[in-house]
């Protein structure tokens, strides 16, 4: 059986991805960061997902990214609220965490050469995240160059290949397809900003990008979202 | 003042970098990883060597390597002892670590983006270890293209640069490079299998090439080493 690392954060881009690659007949060994985020709500969500979906293993990477500030998911400022659609689809949102990607796949690159695995999936998306420089197909082809001349295993003739199955998906398109693959989106955590019990605060701009998809989609989004 | 990250681990290598980076004028950010090495000794070097050298600041970064397992130096396998040099030079050791490398340059890419610096240094070194994949000139370049593509500064217009002074030297060369520079190599330390006091035993890949290196660069090794 062909193996596959998939980056799992518990949204529903990463828990569409895992769904895909199992659906693609791959064992998966997930894998997810606990970097200092404000909450263990997101990992705790990418735990359920993996369990309820079948991934083969799931192994969670402690990595403390505050030692580079620079983000509001990992300072101490206000997350951005209710932004139009305009502000969150232009310029690149102070949400963005320097090099994320990069070290993420770092990781994944480093668990596929033991495991061994070729494939990497990772759920980044060109559309919804165009102000992501690390969300762009220049960047997957970038990491996947590295991934073959940095490696061991690429040296020896292994063909590493990052797999982006969402890249040119709308969040609309995302959400049907998860229903198609039977994903249980209940289990999917979004918010940047969630209530001390774990509900969405609706107003963020991760919350807000869901709505909206989920509206498109004309799905009634399953999460329950923090009362104004 | 023109900032620059380098990475430091402690070794004659990196120490001799982080004198250059200095000696180019450069307020160096030194960044070191404590990834589950069998003791504190690499990063207590790292921490001597910062300080004296000047280094504006120093960083560690601690990153568990050991969910990855696969080398010598994080799992619980001996280090191999007295190999010839054609063993050292041939073929890809078992003291190979997993897309290491990859992992290190995109903390540093990280802290680069966030301090700002636009400069990355890495004691690389082609020649003594050809087995490393990630020690070549094609690795480098491919990390370079990478943080160009896939950063907030990059894409805003920041020409990153991977500075690799030592790629093309011998260990001999390193050795008198670090003299020429005033660098108190006693500092340093290179073993992969210390005493539990921190001597270095003299046998590891590592100490030869250490050892080799000073007896062609005609120096004496101030450090000591384990008595047999």
């Amino acid at each position: 059986m062909k193996r596959a690392v998939v980056l799992l954060s518990g949204g529903i881009d990463s828990t569409t991805t895992l769904a895909i690659a199992i659906a693609e007949d791959y064992e998966t060994y997930a894998l997810s960061f606990d970097y200092g985020q404000r909450h263990q709500i997101e990992t705790d969500a990418a735990r359920r997902v993996a369990s309820s979906l079948g991934a083969k293993e799931h192994r969670i990477a402690k990595i403390d990214m505050r030692i580079f500030g620079g983000s509001a998911l990992t300072d101490d400022v206000d997350v951005p609220k209710q932004r139009s659609e305009t502000e969150i689809a232009h310029g690149i949102p102070i949400t963005y965490i320097p090099a994320r990607n990069t070290i993420f796949l770092a990781y994944a690159l480093a668990l596929a050469e033991v495991i061994p695995a070729a494939d990497i999936f990772i759920g980044v998306n060109a559309i919804d995240y165009s102000g992501y420089p690390d969300c762009r197909p220049e960047f997957i082809q970038a990491f996947e160059n590295l991934a073959n001349v940095g490696t061991k295993a690429g040296v020896e003739g292994r063909r590493f290949q990052i797999h982006t199955p969402l890249i040119k998906l709308s969040k609309a398109e995302i959400i049907r397809k998860a229903g198609e693959l039977g994903v249980d989106l209940s289990l999917t955590h979004s918010c940047y900003d969630p209530t001390p019990d774990g509900l969405a605060c609706g107003e963020c701009d991760s919350c807000l990008l869901r709505l909206k998809g989920f509206r498109e989609a004309r799905v009634k989004d399953p999460i329950r979202y923090a009362q104004k």
